[in-house]
């Protein structure tokens, strides 16, 4: 946070320099041993040691109001659990240790206060979560609230999972259920009321939870031939680990672990199917694994379920097999902020326009 | 750059998946062998190989528009080239070797055609010029421009020169002249058309050089006490070195390496020494120097200046000595986006306001 700079301070709304204390206040309550940062906010970069034998993961992630989250429908504290976690999750996604990590913030004058506390005590508990210290970063002002997040995480030298590494005849894996953080943020969508926090349906939308654990676990057993994080939906996400494997893939429409129907609430047009393949934000793993590695995998990990939801192939296409046989092209319809804007009332309609 | 989200592609806008290949395809050529970058764009993170015995640094800066800089004055290639020199002056400031960035980009879909080809080619010729490789980031869609860019650099274990050395007696020393970038920015906000791209009194504000060499040669000759780039302008940044440091400093007015008034152009109220003190982008170097290490000091490093400015006091106070001997207590009036917003028009009334 090197560029403090003054503003009017008027009540509950702080200026740039109380802003930056806020975070520099918060940043020494975050402080994790061995964590590899030597010197972090106030100076002109943060100084960071890397493990000898390890090789570094740099990754960074958007986190706009509009597009990712909507100022007056997501609690802040989720926003500030949110925009951490799925940086986090893309080093969990290679197998990774999350270390440290930059945040670029951006506010408006009326969000330094309340807001900033409570965002601010949203981050500080998932950065406890996933053992990642804040390191530094960069604060200013703007209209909107713009968040930036860059995640360093940590693997044995040539450990790294990566997404092009699927070969025909690996069985694909996802970890968890699919479609449940979907679920939540239409229940947010369709919503006038701002959320509640603790709404158990909504947890997975508001406070996901990278797969680290389960990540590490399957690099360091070397079981993975490829693996990804679920960010925008099984359907989005899939062809990229093919793309750039140089593969397809085969999914059984009856394997894939679906969310039931809520008991509650108007959802005449529900499909767990379509939810399930096209909903984003569950930070899920998929992976391959080959053929001779498969019994080395558990149904589950520490109580998250793993399940095997088809096959890769030779020919580049992706399809669903329905239990009556017949398949059919998996069309790439996951998140998109641009086709769905976040700010953009959702009608019931778009229940069936999901696929 | 992970996420690839399909958009509607129209003649020159490039559609999300248009901006991702653009830039990957640019980023194919900024590859600097040996750069430590094992696997960079495409996967759920790009893989960085440390130098054994080096620490890294971690800094990231927004460059957003209406803040620092304007959509309809600013070329796009500066800003391209901009966005990267700043980060890297972070890194300089320390002493250090940039290695890689990340760049996080948020376009309007009517700025992803020419105003894009424009910004990276600015981009690319500062990743080259100052040997830093781009390994990954993120894009989505944005009514204005967002950019952020996360710089990783590497010194020797334990050589990073700190803001936090500076010791009473120390020289306080600068590099190059100091208001250039001011003047630059006051003639683009003064005029009325798109300024030309070779303007020479426009480098320093459209083309900054951060100083990368001289950087590294005093961290390796272990001559400052204390160092940091000026960003905001002497006035602000001087303080911040100073706080983090618990010590105060006397400038010599008359010693300030300044920028004498321009030929051309109206300017009744022309200031250099309140420019040279309170304008900001220069991204020279501010560092102390021990007593006893003064006489390795050079007057210029490869035709860049350093001058001595003053002397680090034990007493806190910031004070300016002018050249009839009275001294002046120096105020923090360097460069502000919130107190001087970029977009509103500069009246040249406040050439005299500056202080």
């Amino acid at each position: 946070m090197k560029k403090t700079k003054q503003l009017s301070s008027k009540r509950r709304r702080l200026g740039e320099t109380g802003v930056f204390q806020r975070i520099e206040e918060i940043a020494s309550r975050m402080e994790i041993p061995s964590s590899g940062v030597r010197l972090a906010i106030g100076d002109d970069a943060a100084v960071y040691r890397a493990t000898t034998g390890y090789e570094q993961m740099l990754t960074c992630d958007w986190f706009l109001e509009g597009s990712h989250f909507l100022r007056d429908k997501h609690p802040a504290d989720a926003v500030g659990w949110k925009c951490l976690a799925r940086a986090v999750s893309d080093v969990a996604a290679m197998g990774g240790v999350p270390r440290c990590f930059l945040l670029s913030l951006a506010l408006p004058a009326t969000h330094t206060g309340v807001w900033l506390d409570q965002f601010l005590g949203g981050l500080r508990r998932a950065a406890r979560r996933f053992a990642c210290v804040l390191a530094g970063g960069d604060t200013t002002r703007n209209e909107n609230i713009l968040i930036n997040v860059t995640v360093v995480g940590e693997a044995r030298t040539g450990r790294a999972v990566l997404r092009s590494g699927a070969r025909p005849g690996d069985a694909l894996f996802v970890s968890g259920r699919l479609g449940e953080a979907e679920l939540g943020l239409r229940l947010i969508r369709n919503s006038k009321h701002r959320p509640k926090r603790h709404d158990r349906r909504l947890q997975k939308h508001l406070y996901p939870e990278p797969r680290l654990a389960l990540g590490r676990w399957l690099a360091e057993k070397r079981l993975p031939s490829a693996m990804m994080d679920l960010s925008d939906g099984l359907s989005s996400d899939l062809p990229r680990l093919c793309a750039l494997s140089g593969v397809g893939a085969r999914i059984a429409a009856g394997k894939i672990p679906l969310v039931p129907k809520p008991k509650s609430g108007r959802s005449p047009d529900y499909d767990a199917l379509k939810i399930g393949c096209h909903g984003g934000d569950d930070y899920e793993l998929l992976f391959t694994v080959p053929r001779r590695k498969w019994k080395h995998l558990p149904r589950s990990f520490h109580g998250l379920p793993i399940t095997a939801i088809g096959e890769i192939t030779e020919e580049r296409a992706l399809l669903l097999i329905h239990e009556a046989g017949h398949a059919r092209r998996l069309e790439n319809l996951g998140w998109d902020p641009f086709r769905k804007p976040l700010s953009e009332p959702l009608r019931l309609r778009e229940d069936s326009e999901l696929s």
